[in-house]
């Protein structure tokens, strides 16, 4: 099984809430992870950031799939 | 500084790729990390996942927002 | 009417679910049928694919966007 | 294996142009498909959209995602 | 025409720049102007805001789509 | 504080209507104002587009983020 994203991480479920359409699945991450951001070179300048520098990555969870394999 | 998104991960850079228009930045995520996915119900029941249970988490890169605070 | 997306497709809206804030519009695809991905060539080379390999095609239902012409 | 999106078609790569960081697969969907689209109930309002209706449906290519299973 | 998402604005295209596979447009708005944000009720807690604040307003490109009437 | 995002604009919270699991976020943005959007240069030449032109600009509301600095 190979996914065409660049972040695929594992992962427990702690919590998941349902609504009437929509819900929410918590999980807790298996370390060591490596994530990836894809951006315009423009973004990057505007960040001024480099190999080693420490960020904050934020996503929001709509954007975030889960796989039963 | 608060974000309106509960994928909230730190990390440090470990290689910058450049291209012409797009550029793609990986991460190393610093553990312990918790993720949160947002689904259809519909999709949930499909999964027939739930709380303890192990998935894999994937996530395209064009999604990962980094910001330098 | 011209659209900045490589998928644009027709079909027709076989159920309408409605929650509080969000609601969920199942559609029947008009065939044929053609779409695109674009992901990093990193992912690429780990999918393995060529041309005339047949996929899994999977996209979440937020990033789907309904237009009535 | 089991996917958390309410859309999930299969296809065939009919063509790939890789660039330097990015690049774009073009697939033929098998027929028949359906999909699905969420969004809110203001926007589905403001469509006036029903069952039995013809619609347009636009994804941006970024947002979809590849599987080899 | 309708669309099936809550940002609908207009404006002046002010520079395109075109790489191997992706392009980026940049683009003057029209003023007034209105957009809408979906969260999670949770995410939305976590911000603590209320009507009448003041916040900043963060999208990828990527997500953004251009239509020509 | 700086985003890896080419759409960082500024506003004024209108209307919060809060559901079960999501909620959505009214706003009115300061003017002037300038977006971007990353496209495929296929879809480009599709929409036939050029600097000086004018366009509709859409997003869907799940891929907003909101930052209270």
């Amino acid at each position: 099984m190979k996914y065409g994203a660049r972040n695929q991480l594992t992962g427990k479920i702690t919590k998941i809430k349902k609504g009437d359409i929509m819900c929410q699945v918590a999980l807790e991450i298996d370390a060591p992870a490596g994530m990836n951001s894809v951006m315009t070179v423009e973004s990057l300048e505007d960040l001024g950031i480099s190999e080693g520098d420490r960020v904050k990555i934020v996503a929001k969870a709509v954007n975030v799939l889960l796989v039963k394999e």
